[in-house]
């Protein structure tokens, strides 16, 4: 096998030498769908008149985007969900509680290098953080994968993404990641995958390049990979779920686009309303009142994320309402035995259970029309959170310090 | 002024000395409305064309029943509220997440013997667990108070209950509000005050008190009063927002009724499907499966309570869905600090912000038609936290204990 990350895991999982473009049928390594999606997936399923699915192993359904259930129509849904777990034998279930998908995977140790996760959500290429090949697909496909084990892909060409150099104060990865967006734009990656290189990658945390893969799709990527270092492996070490091989891109791998960053170059970002490449640093919008702080989500709500905010709001009161999750109960109890929870609640954040809630403005801290929400989370677009309300997205430690001020903030004022 | 704890606060709010079922106007000492009830209440003000409340001091407003906000219609309507605040100057305030209005009245000092607080709430009876006489009423009766401060009321007769003697092992204050309940009945103190006497009364916690006065309505009383003591006085010490007199009824007071239990009669109560005082020992419904296990709510919320779950389930894993709000923010603090956050974490507990969320089906944890939820909350009627739903009702021990098997369980056999 040859070529780039995506082009190996490709021609593994397809059983033959394959290369960009190439149309293939791929075994899946696991597939994932939540609440919100495997109900359809389901359905479909049921619809083909197929007994059995696949592989009950390598189905993984966590319960993250309306939990604890918050309507009538969420509780029959997932109810409906949990007899299909029963009747099938999947083993991988995790009820709400357990975190949002993007993290439980990862934490759970199925998330591995050189494997293909296919799962019924758009941010599924959070796993490329781990070099695996992570990519969201609709409720239908998963259906085919829930039956057959396979779908069907046409091999992305790969962007090759390098930024040098060191992150200054206050430049954490999701701004690097906005800065990332800004620059490619939103359809800037349309179906390529992108490898992301350079010391400043290497700098970042396993947290932190959860936080840029997530986001891949933000550029319009299919798949956002990091190739896997000591840092992954020290992550997966007593975690990984199965066997696994790393695999990397050749010297000869053929890039469709190389660019190159310098991670000095980097001002905290936000992005504003309504699209996620609608990016500015931080002082240019300094100063815009907002209704609502919120901080977590899959981009943004793992420990190191929790530990900024707490950073900056440690003995201070928040002035507008602000709401945090973190990604899982992993993180909960870490945030807790930190003391960072305890921070958190005494500045007067509000928590919520660990899943998706507001991010999608599916509850849990929607906004009313004319309200302005700045969040950690990876989108922003027209209604997302509520009708007519606007979103800004930023590092934890830009929402935290702009949840102190009222208005958008600088976070290094607190730094 | 003489009589009753009713008839002397009634004395002393309309001016005048008055008995039971006099017809009185009466001066209000607090105001309450939340985010259900105070957009109705602010709707119905403004419709008087008035332009100022009566004492923006006396009027409290916390954010509970759907905070974060669940929905676009919750959004506008928190917002509009907000902004009636900010018009009227009203002081006390409290956004989502501070906690249950009926536990932040007490927490925040305005629960206070003697004292005439209204609620546009039902269980706005909880106040009288220091001696205030509370209780609740609809929006457009709190618009008037908003306007003028004052309310019409025919003052009621009192029932004395009388407790005397030990509540057995692993009997809680709940189990002995539930069994009165079940004695009396849903209508057998309808527009009744009832005090409550005897060792086992002044045994219990104030928290205790308070889920006994919070269930007062379930017997269709108007208020119902724990004479204060020195528990009382404790708990209010460095607290009271204001002066207070306590009053208690003299030795010649007349009660319409007096009725006498004993505590030792008293086994772990449950309430069944869809009456409150459809009351049963727990052994005669052991065995019956559940779906959902609810700890919390302004009957059960407070630090006792999650401290006796957390004894229950320490170590230990739910075997069932179960979720769990602590009454207040001060509450999740004391549990946080305490280490019984992290307990009932690790056992599985997803906790929600502090407030109402799915006691009254509103959000954060419905249930299904034909599921069951086995709740700490203080009613169980046909469809209320999900339509085609059943709801049983317990002590948090019952609670705790039954989580762990998936089915109702005696506590005992945990303690």
């Amino acid at each position: 096998m040859q070529g780039t990350i995506s082009e190996k895991i490709f021609s593994r999982t397809s059983g033959k030498n394959v290369s960009a473009n190439d149309f293939v049928s791929a075994n899946i390594d696991y597939a994932m769908a939540h609440d919100g999606t495997s109900v359809l997936a389901l359905h479909s399923f049921r619809e083909m008149g197929i007994s059995k699915v696949w592989d009950p192993e390598k189905i993984i359904l966590p319960f993250d985007h309306l939990v604890p259930a918050a309507t009538e129509a969420a509780a029959a849904l997932q109810k409906n969900t949990r007899e299909f777990v029963r009747e099938q034998g999947i083993s991988h279930f995790y009820e709400g509680g357990e975190g949002i998908c993007h993290q439980v995977l990862p934490e759970k140790g199925f998330a591995l290098p050189g494997k293909l996760i296919i799962g019924a959500d758009s941010h599924s290429c959070t796993y490329g953080a781990f070099g695996a090949f992570g990519t969201g697909v609709g409720a239908t496909d998963m259906a085919e994968i829930f039956a057959s084990g396979k779908l069907w892909f046409k091999v992305p060409e790969t962007i090759k993404m390098t930024v040098d150099g060191t992150l200054k104060k206050g430049v954490y990865a999701k701004d690097l990641t906005l800065y990332l967006v800004g620059k490619t734009g939103i359809s800037g990656a349309t179906y390529k995958a992108v490898e992301f290189y350079g010391s400043a990658i290497a700098d970042l945390s396993v947290a932190g390049r959860m936080t840029l893969c997530n986001m891949a799709i933000e550029m319009g990527a299919k798949s956002g990979i990091v190739p896997p270092d000591d840092k992954t492996f020290a992550f997966l070490k007593g975690r990984a779920a199965a066997d696994y091989t790393p695999v990397y891109s050749d010297p000869d791998a053929v890039f469709c686009r190389e660019k190159y960053y310098d991670a000095a170059d980097i001002e905290p970002q936000v992005a504003c309303p309504h699209e996620v490449d609608n990016v500015e640093p931080v002082l240019k919008v300094a100063g815009t009142p907002i209704d609502q702080a919120f901080i977590g989500t899959c981009t943004n709500g793992r420990l190191e994320d929790l530990a900024t905010a707490a950073e900056i709001l440690k003995g201070k009161t928040v002035k507008v309402r602000t709401i945090a999750t973190p990604a899982s109960r992993s993180v909960l109890l870490e945030a807790v035995s930190s003391g960072i929870f305890e921070t958190l609640v005494k500045a007067g954040v509000s928590f919520i259970t660990p899943g998706c809630g507001p991010c999608l403005g599916a509850h849990q801290g929607i906004i009313a029309e004319g309200e302005t929400c700045l969040s950690t989370a990876n989108r922003n677009f027209r209604g997302r959170m509520g009708k007519g309300g606007n979103v800004f997205l930023g590092s934890p430690a830009t929402v935290a310090a702009s949840a102190l001020t009222g208005e958008i903030t600088d976070p290094r004022e607190f730094l």
